[in-house]
């Protein structure tokens, strides 16, 4: 049986993850593929730590570069995360001609466009199952399994530690603050969030899947992101009551001038299946247009999640090269393609606006959003106290954003509004689902 | 770009279902693929009757074996169906070195072996992702996504026509009878339903997926099989009660000793994600023990959602062949493996006893039981009218197959029984989700 040689860079959590499936089912895969995987080299700088999984020693190495130049090795799989030191040992591996596989989404979002153009040029591959969604093999299905379809829409949990606080927020009725805490004492929050909190993450994967939909490389800073971390419980509360859940999402949609790309918190119908995705878990959501919509679903993070992911893109790139065949193109990065700018988007809103109530005051807001062409869909306000703030919860029609902008801008800056208005996007994601 | 010829076998509603989407997208596909998939050919019986799709009619013929034949076609589509005619265009098409793209999962479940040995016999290869649940791609998932995974269980909702007459029955309180007729009323079942309420359909299904799953042919008449005719709605009222739904499942379960391929109505829990598909919806839940538990949600059936698959088969395999590499295996068809006797499964129950209400008799049931290893995990019993037939509920803890069996056929010949008992099974796809 051929083999396939693999180096390894980055023995962390999901590079151990790697190494224990292909311990644990090595076999199986060479019985199912035809070729057998078999791991030559383990780059980290940390060689002491025990990562739990049984290895030969001699697999590690500090040296990255060996790993990379060792002819015995046909595969590169970066595990090391971060755009800089993996950027330059990812070109070097495709130079080489090597295929690689990464986990790494952060560097495709910001340059995966470069890193795909030179794999093509050097007649290689990119493998990045694992980037997006941890086991769910949702690029295989957008990339391959939906080939033929114009895709119309991608709505995406894609952060599992936004998820896991807001599944709190929601069921025990949590704080953002206090969920945050649970979710790091659990291990599912580093203790710097950023990244995953303020919807960075689910931006950089919104990218990877925008790009990848629609076949021209999607900018990040083309993407409107808007975290969690400010989230309301009462909004999440008031959602309910009217019918949505509130999850972070991922969003693509193919409008009329562009693709419209963005990551906030969004309200969705209670009863769409992405509304019972709770905790840790992540799901997508493609809806195209031979298909319909299809959803899928699963664990977006951790060490065997992740190595599945890993091993699915290794178990691709080996078969073809045992094959001796040429890659299939990673991305056809060349169609036509543009984004949309967050103010000429469309949607329907959720406003929270505080209101000091007085006579008339809801006629002026309605005239002010009138006068920006945003129509009101339903209100929901609670008993009022006259001379007191109280929340007046407004649901839209769809309106343009910039309209929305302005028009927020006029009433907050009336006398009788007693606070910022809270404003979330709603996604009715139509279709029985 | 290089071409690839397409021959179409049958212009029913899937194969018209493919014209079009071939039309509408196939600039896309060829942009995304490099390779373009040209319709040389379509055979049918019928050239007359309008598909609704455009088309030059020059491509039509009744000679199918001409088409198989003809040296400009290079890929056939076999959407005729059944297992006789299908069979043999198969066969002549994979003996001229053709792969064979086809949506006919009765074929496959009863001579898939040796249609795929004779793929590999003569170099080429079978595409099946329409057999199974229509517009998702759970084919690619299981064969290439989750490669590297050992796959502990397959739970599959598969026929469409048997989750609209039970979604009917749960929400809308119809009888059996009444949802089969409102189902055909609709088109969602065929006049004649048996092969989708009498769970052959989903049977074919779950051995394709069980084969692909475990890289052994599954034999057809190893499968359980019990559709939904007699399901009474009674019990899914009760199942409902106790928190469960009830669902037709494809079964597919690794066990230490065999694998567990079965077919019938299950009472799954309301609050997994399996429980929320709805209609003539489908979803397949894998898992594995590398990626843990993924789902799989769409469309199961219909012109364009089939489409959608065979397209996905046609692109994978014009890829190959222009790039004049050799298919990988369709299925690793000589793994070891055999599948259990319905007697000896496991699994939890739902009993309906019809009781005569006497003293002692629930004492009596315990026993009867207890001495077959059957432990009772919650009963319910509505208010008792004296020497009157009440139904109880009962619910059990895991038991085997051939012992309950045997405790039935006890429980059914006391004289305080008053009917058959009703024994459904029950999956707790724990997890999560």
């Amino acid at each position: 049986m051929k083999e396939i040689g693999i180096g390894l860079l980055g023995f962390g959590t999901v590079g151990a993850g790697v190494v224990e499936a292909l311990r644990k089912n090595g076999d199986l895969l060479a019985a199912r593929t035809g070729v057998r995987l078999v791991l030559r080299k383990i780059a980290d700088l940390d060689l002491d730590r025990d990562r739990g999984v049984a290895l030969d020693r001699s697999l590690l190495t500090t040296d990255a570069i060996s790993v990379i130049d060792d002819p015995a090795i046909q595969i590169v799989v970066e595990l090391i995360g971060g755009t800089k030191i993996a950027r330059t040992f990812i070109t070097r591996a495709l130079e080489h001609g090597k295929p690689v596989v990464t986990a790494n989404k952060a560097l495709l979002a910001e340059c995966g466009a470069e890193i795909f153009r030179l794999a093509a040029k050097h007649g290689t591959a990119v493998g990045f199952e694992a980037s997006v969604a941890g086991a769910i093999p949702i690029i295989k299905a957008l990339r391959e399994g939906l080939v033929g379809n114009r895709i119309a829409r991608v709505y995406g949990i894609l952060n599992g530690t936004c998820n896991y606080i807001l599944t709190r927020m929601e069921r025990e009725g949590d704080t953002f603050d206090h969920a945050l805490k649970e979710a790091q004492a659990h291990g599912y929050a580093e203790s710097d969030p950023t990244l995953d909190v303020d919807g960075w993450d689910t931006a950089h994967k919104a990218v990877v899947l925008a790009s990848l939909a629609h076949g021209f490389p999607v900018d990040m800073a083309a993407v409107y992101v808007e975290g969690i971390r400010t989230l309301a419980k009462v909004d999440i509360d008031y959602a309910r009551v009217l019918g949505y859940r509130v999850k972070l999402l991922g969003v693509v949609k193919a409008e009329p001038d562009g693709i419209d790309v963005r990551v906030h918190p969004t309200l969705i119908p209670a009863n769409h299946m992405l509304s019972s995705v709770n905790g840790v878990f992540n799901a997508v959501m493609v809806d195209g247009d031979i298909a319909g919509q299809t959803v899928y679903f699963g664990r977006g993070a951790g060490r065997l999640p992740t190595a599945s992911a890993v091993v699915s893109d290794l178990a691709d790139l080996a078969v073809t090269m045992a094959a001796g065949a040429p890659f299939p193109p990673t991305l056809p990065h060349d169609l036509p393609g543009r984004c949309l700018n967050i103010g000429d988007i469309s949607s329907r809103y959720y406003l929270r606006i505080s209101l000091l109530d007085k006579p008339g005051v809801m006629g002026v807001l309605t005239t002010v959003l009138g006068n920006h062409g945003i129509s009101i869909a339903s209100v929901v306000q609670k008993e009022t106290h006259a001379g007191r703030n109280v929340p007046v919860i407004i649901v839209t029609h769809r309106a343009r954003e910039a309209d929305m902008n302005v028009a927020l801008a006029e009433i907050d800056a009336r006398p009788f509004v007693g606070a910022k208005t809270i404003r979330l996007r709603i996604e009715d994601l139509d279709g029985q689902i």
